[in-house]
């Protein structure tokens, strides 16, 4: 398999974090996405969307849409990380969409405009509407968390792997202060003693 | 079944019509987002983010995201709107995020700005930039759609029922044309043309 990724990127790191839990190999092909390298041509027949990442199969299929591609290799690899039980499964599925549309929007977008230099004037203006929202995406993850271990029921699932990936870099670029949330700090480190943790930052293709 | 629901709510029409199609009964118990009624205590009780809609199961378990209760829904039943193919289940998933981040924000929330007399001075900023993004979705569909019936593979998928929610009344609020994309006309009417169709202004329990 080749990802087609962006080391900084959480919605990557997801991807390289399932692979670490599951022993699966492949090789990272890495894109500057801030230098338009996924807006080329031979990019977008990969993913006509032109964003990272993106898992290409060995057998050429592309798949794209970061959590599409969580559930695709737990559901391929039955792992436990996609519990089999449908309210269980169901409560995954709803994390998952929660992220992209509750989480990753303030927390991760936050982060790339203030650690990229990518701040306009109109961001300027959206930053505390945004900042607001994270928070309270925090917080909601954060009481999700002081009444139990893992995100779902009591074991670590897709929905851990899919929210870790943002929430532990949450504090880059300044807007977030994990201390606000006990909870959610304590899950992280729970996270990063798994024996088959790697951090953001690490590339198997140099290892 | 309970749906909590807001009738013009997209994310709500998705699961009716999901029920439609799945000839499932259920409650409807509306609330008017505009007036505050998903942030009462009782409310978030059923659902601690807040929002329509929510599907509450006989056994009193509520399930959110309505992405995820399409996927709850199809997989229980055993349905063909979800695919077994791996590959192509994972196109389906892909649709269903990419709705969630690429196509609601854009096409969903400038309609509900536009149609609900909730612009802002901010969101007045923020438009062009949402349309210009809710155009570039309503293209990668029309792409899509020029090459296939539908969304994935051969037959109406969850990804259909789940884009066309929001897509068939893009045009509300006058953001969108869409006869600028004649792919996703036809593909509208092929949906209508089923027999399990039901507007989104149909309200089962009033019948």
């Amino acid at each position: 398999m080749i990802l087609h990724d962006f080391l900084p990127s959480g919605n990557g790191y997801k991807i390289r974090l399932t692979c670490a839990k599951l022993g699966l190999n492949y090789e990272l092909k890495e894109y500057d996405i801030t230098q338009g390298e996924t807006h080329t041509e031979a990019f977008l027949a990969l993913n006509q969307n032109g964003k990272i990442p993106c898992l290409e199969l060995d057998d050429g299929h592309c798949l794209s849409e970061s959590n599409a591609i969580l559930l695709y290799l737990a559901e391929t690899r039955h792992s436990e990380l996609l519990p089999s039980d449908p309210l269980q499964k169901a409560e995954v599925y709803k994390w998952l969409f929660w992220e992209q549309y509750s989480h990753e929007p303030n927390i991760a977008s936050v982060r790339f405009w203030l650690t990229h230099n990518a701040m306009t004037e109109l961001k300027e203006q959206m930053l505390p509407e945004r900042i607001q929202q994270g928070q309270a995406a925090l917080k909601l993850m954060d009481d999700q968390l002081s009444k139990q271990d893992f995100l779902v029921g009591d074991n670590l699932t897709l929905a851990d792997i899919c929210l870790f990936a943002y929430s532990h870099v949450a504090e880059e670029g300044g807007a977030y202060q994990l201390s606000d949330y006990p909870h959610v700090q304590r899950w992280i480190k729970v996270i990063q003693a798994q024996s088959w943790y790697i951090p953001i930052t690490y590339n198997p293709s140099v290892s």
